[in-house]
């Protein structure tokens, strides 16, 4: 069903094998991928040990900001200084001992398993963009994100096994702040069967997400405890600062047992040193308190390492994203996530105002710094547009023809003697073709990877076509997919309990985000 | 000057640092690039070696049809066996003493010799796209291409840095054919200092290429003969089929001394067997071949390895780039080049119809096979459409932007203390920003790179500017730079001698290409 393939104008007529059945015969699968890719380095061994030790250095002599109470209590507890009434001091063997307690895999269970995932190093894990205050595409424009977006977009990271985990994909901005975590859980649940996400605004919202989603799924305090069946994203707030709903998001999803994604989003020159390596420190300082904090809070509490880092432009300040140094601040946060042992985020993304070819370019361009820096979770990796500040439609649909592409890659290609072939190169004559040949024939429905919107016909057939561009054609795409049935199978007594319990939630006022 | 930015609208306005001065103070040297990514496996080393020894097979029990008489008995006068009156079947002997005695690396000589280019395993050489016989463009549309748009496009290449060689761009059509060897070598030679490229378009034609480029560039035929100064592509007419002008240019070529680029240009399910290995096993054994030919020519003649592996839609038999197939093929083929150790090229490319997104993500996808598979040279890597049969001046800009890029990730970046920047670090408060940090303020006009085409504004600041998209922008920048001076120092009594020799030739009648 979320193989299916959308037939492009005309090329589908006549053709042997039907578009969904060619999908199915192959049976690639694009979920539970590995990376396959050789991890790169962008600075030696040593450099990137100095730069761990440098945010050592920085969490135990400079310290970190922590504006909650409750989290500095926990630092102070595990031995950390306080000084100047909310800087923590972290000496560096708490945070030793938080990356011995850290688990480095965790099993995060979806509403079926074969969606689960597994945040370990070695896993290739995508999102479409994520938190975007604005959506987009051609149909409608941009415009604030509303509910039906947030929908249409579950419905469509749904609809493709190659986004693995469902983000906070646009702010559903019709919807009232004190009851947006109703809404956000009950279209996540109900319209998908992957991993959901929770927003850490603060323990009232957390506290009756978890509450929704244990028994939606059916299960106890105890089973939610001890496994993960959801995920936040943890920002610090750059340079040195965790703010109250970040730090009470760690402890809360860490005393829950749920997973807690931590990345500092540092942009060089603006909110973080201008260099790759003065920004890494910083990032890589944050990332230790914050993943420090879990363990406070429970030892051995799921999380996972995390660094988004690009750069801005320095005439203007705006942030820039898919650049070269965003590309090299992959790199080193891989070197460091495998320094320190544990799965890790990081992200792709565009500074481009809509979908075009630089929105491509710099999208697909931070993918490769994402891959061969060897994340085991690719955010923002479909749809996201001006640095987050919107996310596409149709972007996102040609952005996942990348990601399958990627994924393509992840599986295995044989190269026994049925497939070096030395009786088909004899059965073709010099100068011949394969069309015909046997090997062709047992092989050609299967053989090739089969594009969702790449058109390959010649000029002239295309121009027939109205010579409509990528862009025009996932418009169409999107269109089919959320005219048809992506639902996942939901059994229907718990979507009654959890309609009753968001009732009563709303009669009883909602619970507001805490800032 | 070829770094020279083209200004934004309004972008630049009232910047601290002009684009032309912060291009130029950064100092990043695009030119002879060393490949900084990880080589990429997608077979086995066994497997590869079966490969290489199923292609071995090919040659000794299948052989190849040589259409040349030439050629041929420079192949049987080295020992192979002539069946059916055009097929040779070579021995792997002399294939292995092929591998021998070619060198495995060859410099190449440019007008100046910052322009040279070392073709050897681990190099990072970028063509754009060559060979097509339309050109298009926003503004004049797709057309044949015209002796203009070759112009313009050698001024192109000539601009970018990180495009190293000159390729055949496009056709110019019309001009005569017996009279186009005299029209793409003049303004080849006049219009840039980088490596020019002959047609191997038979002897009377390569032979007088040959004379007009030794006498503009001073040279005595010792001189010519002794170093490398061009260069030609050779395709094979897969499968396992060597024409006339192809098995003439491995000859006159080598024996001049001049480099030919083996390239068998296979598409799997077309000309090739539909697998990655079958198709590379027919790939290898084709440039196998070719450079046992350039090797009984004149044994340590310089030549290239290549290969040029995609696949076609089985339901169209059109042709498709940038896909996964071409991206494991890529991979084969830089596994099997160093095995044999050679210095190889492969190619980037797009089936798309416009420079479209589409167009992007197939050229940059193609690109990264060829970057993980350790190519030496990356052609058609920018403005390539239609699988070869336009170049886009829109398209060659925003390709050459991720060339750059790429480009950036060649520097070396570095992490010593003042990069790591514990200073800068302490300097700003939590919650601060790097705005004004010492630190900054020494690095802001050189740390990042400086975009081409891409447009970081935010969506108000663009929207206002006109909302233009990438590939419209891209019109203003090849504009303003044809607008602009290109031109290299040009000796003026060379080229007068260059046109005398070329009026002569014509009024001679020119010579006629060989089939």
């Amino acid at each position: 069903m979320t193989r299916e393939r959308v037939s492009r104008r005309g090329r589908r007529r006549g053709s042997a094998a039907p578009a969904a059945a060619l999908s199915a015969a192959r049976g690639v699968n694009y979920r539970q991928l590995k990376n396959p890719f050789p991890p790169m380095k962008v600075f030696s061994d040593d450099r990137i040990a100095a730069i761990h030790e440098a945010a050592l250095t920085v969490l135990e002599d400079l310290g970190i900001k922590v504006l909650l109470s409750e989290a500095r209590d926990l630092f102070v507890a595990g031995g950390a200084l306080l000084k100047d009434g909310d800087r923590v001091q972290i000496g560096r063997d708490m945070v030793e001992a938080a990356l011995v307690s850290a688990p480095c895999s965790i099993l995060a269970k979806a509403a079926v398993p074969e969606r689960d995932v597994l945040l370990e190093p070695g896993s290739l894990i995508f999102q479409p963009g994520a938190g975007a205050p604005h959506a987009t595409d051609r149909i409608n424009g941009r415009r604030p994100g509303r509910g039906e977006d947030f929908k249409d977009l579950v419905r469509l990271t749904q609809h493709f096994d190659v986004l693995h985990m469902v983000p906070p994909l646009v702010e559903p901005q019709d919807v009232a702040t004190n009851l947006r975590h109703y809404f956000t859980m009950q279209w996540q649940l109900t319209l998908s069967d992957k991993l959901p996400f929770i927003f850490s605004r603060g323990t009232p919202q957390v506290e009756e997400s978890f509450e929704m989603l244990r028994d939606f799924r059916g299960l106890s305090d105890a089973q939610l405890t001890n496994n993960v069946y959801c995920y936040t994203i943890i920002n610090t707030n750059s340079p040195r600062q965790l703010d109250i709903p970040m730090a009470q998001g760690l402890i809360d999803f860490a005393k829950a047992g749920q997973v807690c994604i931590v990345t500092p989003f540092t942009l060089m020159g603006a909110m973080a040193p201008i260099t790759v390596a003065g920004a890494l420190t910083l990032s890589h300082a944050e990332a230790l308190a914050a993943i420090t904090l879990t363990q406070l809070a429970r030892p051995g509490a799921p999380v996972t390492y995390g660094t988004f880092t690009s750069n801005v432009d320095m005439r203007s300040g705006a942030p820039a994203f898919g650049t070269p140094e965003h590309f090299k601040a992959s790199l080193a946060a891989g070197q460091l996530a495998r320094l320190i042992g544990l799965p890790w985020r990081s992200a792709a993304g565009s500074a481009a105002n809509l979908s075009d070819v630089q929105a491509a370019n710099e999208t697909q361009f931070g993918l490769w710094g994402c891959l061969l820096a060897g994340a085991s979770v690719v955010i923002h990796a479909a749809g996201w547009l001006e640095g987050g500040l919107t996310v596409s439609y149709e972007k996102l649909i040609t952005d996942v023809e990348v990601l399958q592409m990627v994924a393509e890659l992840c599986a295995e290609t044989a190269a026994g003697e049925a497939e070096i072939g030395l009786d088909a190169l004899a059965e073709v004559k010099p100068g011949g073709h394969f069309f015909a040949a046997a090997q062709t024939m047992t092989r050609y429905r299967t053989e090739f990877y089969d594009p969702l919107i790449a058109d390959w016909s010649n000029y002239g057939t295309w121009t027939a076509s109205g010579a409509l561009d990528a862009t025009t054609r996932a418009t169409g795409i999107w269109q089919h997919i959320l005219a048809g049935d992506t639902a996942p199978a939901v059994d229907a007594d718990r979507a009654a309990a959890l309609h009753h319990y968001i009732r009563r939630g709303t009669e009883a006022g909602g619970r507001f985000p805490v800032s």
